[in-house]
């Protein structure tokens, strides 16, 4: 197995139409559909990280701002950030784009967690990731206050020794 | 419009059975699809508690511990735990049953939000969400706090503001 | 195994949106995809009674009467009635809400008889069904007649045999 | 609109695989998935007649005795059966092959009923159905009968006035 | 195994509705759609040819020339119309109704080739098609001239050596 | 409007996992499911090029040659080759991954055609599509000899006329 890897290495791209089905009753793209597909591009791009099944760990606070109406096409873009043992953190962009409209917006911005595991299922390691570009390099450096935050609120770490997380509030 | 109501009259409980094309390889239930399905239920309790259309806002960091296998019969159940002007944050909390094997294990907790709208999309005012039992009362003291690190993450709070949360980090 | 449940003790509650797929060219939910939801709803009923992995046996005369608009949220309450050897007659009740309009009807009442196997598909006894509120005793105490009614249509009995259900024409 | 139309004009023929989807823990068709293909066939078989939308009224009593496996071939045969005012009565037969094992076997026969509705969802006269084989006409024949059972089943028509339906117990 | 048989022991005929999440902006069924269910439609074709699992080994040219708009009922009719070793050519022609317009129109007509495979996947003999209408004997013929631009276009023939194929060039 | 545009511009990259229901009985994708995703993915690539809503015209030719196992990560690539007045031949390629095993093969590489329509429905002109790179180039140089066997396969041109076409059997 590698020891390290790019974070580019992993990088998958994901166009998708927004169909009536997947929309509300204000024909918008239903919040749980795009959490899905997230949860689709990130675990790809784990996957081509690790060489490994993986599994969602977690997924990071999303917030949903512009309404992504019937016959959108949505892009999102994911990479691992970083890797912890045998997890990896990865950062996935949504775009939404009403071509004939000429528009094109960043709708989310999200962080899931996927795990690696073996045939039985049971964790293990993946290689280290390396950043190369400013915005992985960004990414990689923040991955530890963002796990911080993560474990603390999973009630596995107590926020008094959340070091990188507590800095915000200082 | 009622001024206040009551969490429990926005108790909403889906029951699913896991099919065969909501697994990933290792045939259990992606975790993309429990989001989807978290949506959903949180959705139509949002709706009870408002009398409108709702739109999701956002989703709170969610972990995935427990694999949820082919089969399974998953149980949703969702209240509003308190509402702040347009907005009702959701919590939502699902239990996988291997009925046959006699297991029962609560897999998620989750806080979404949402939006009340009127016909043309806008956001509408919320009565306000009554707590009543022990639980209730819980969420309802905490959701001040969740809400801050909501804002925190979304940049639209500074975290030295957000006075209730630094609380954790004394 | 137990020897008999309460009927309370398979209680299922099933809460579904309508989406544009499920809808006809008026924009109602066509009546097969309420089958299917009842098939679902009434099999996980069969299964907390049983323990069992069930099969569906039957579905009882269902009528249509209320359209259901897309968009609508539909309830499906469901609970085992009376048990036959290795089969359960389950009781599933359908009310259809349309939640920003206020309005809610009780759209369907059928009753689909499932079989409990074990791991070859044989069937397998189940506990016996014991009601105890008033309507469960009246389901318990028609389920009989339902039962003969049955085997008179699918051929297995002499309608001369079914003396509860001639009661009905005498 | 034509005064009358032969059942045969309405015959209606679908072919279905079974998918993975479909199927329960045991790998065989739901039940609940097979009522939503008849009432699709049906549907279709009724429009033909009518030349109207139509929507569902009811289904008659179904029963299921062969489980259908992933991977068979479902095929279904629909055709109006005898006509009254609005309502259609359609008689669906459903065989299942396993090609490659050269086995086939009718599984189901059921009936339902359709009503055609105009613009506003209102309903409206259809032509009636004229039998023409030994076939149709048996089917022909006992629709009073069975529209008599769902009378009195809907509670719509006393069981003393169900004439037709009481010289089964004589 | 047979030596050979009609290409009407083959036909298969599906009927399909066209619902919402099937169309496209415009509200009409998407080609690539149509394509998935001529799949289906000639793939059965072809298992009952060859009683074995086939897989599907090319499309030839298919053009989209009217649309088919939701609601609409669509016909497919399916047939093999020369086999060669383990391969099948399967004619499919398609059939869009507005039932309550009485429009009917053929839409597509196409022609895929699928494989039969053993357990382990490989390619296995079928029987010969026998053409007896006209329409049959018609395929049957021009079916070596298709399979000849089939050929090369995928590069595993020389235009020189298509003989059948350069007739139309002369 | 753009009087001419980069292929590059159109280029679209689409990564889908295959799912259980995506399969046939050896579990791998059934062909007419990737007619459908190159039919996505090929329609967005000309929306992106056209600026409008595009609608399927043909599909040429397509082999399958290797199964795509369940589980497989399938990504299409796609962009406009050359427009001709309202229509735009895009090419599509597609590359299925088993990212545990290592492996990843070009399974698929076709060409389909859509028209550019306004509001009603109606052909529009659009751009001209400009080669850059020595693929795009011979991928264009070519387009009119793929144009004029479309237009004799659909009995729009004699082959007498097919000029370009006719070389290739000279």
């Amino acid at each position: 197995m590698a020891k390290q890897k790019f974070s580019s290495e992993s990088l998958t791209t994901m166009t998708e139409m927004v169909f009536p089905n997947d929309t509300n009753n204000l024909g918008n793209l239903m919040g749980g559909n795009l959490l899905r597909l997230m949860d689709i591009c990130g675990a790809i791009a784990a996957q081509k990280h690790s060489s490994r099944v993986v599994v969602t760990a977690s997924v990071d606070n999303v917030a949903f701002k512009d309404p992504i109406p019937i016959g959108s096409v949505v892009t999102l873009r994911a990479f691992v950030t970083r890797a912890f043992n045998s997890s990896m953190e990865v950062y996935i962009e949504v775009h939404a784009e009403n071509i004939p409209a000429g528009e094109r917006v960043m709708t989310n911005r999200a962080f899931y967690t996927f795990v690696a595991v073996d045939q039985t299922g049971r964790p293990i390691d993946v290689p280290a990731a390396v950043p190369q570009t400013e915005e992985e390099k960004q990414f990689y450096e923040a991955a530890l206050r963002r796990r911080q935050l993560r474990l603390v609120l999973a009630g596995r770490m107590q926020p008094s020794e959340a070091t990188e997380l507590a800095k915000l509030f200082e």
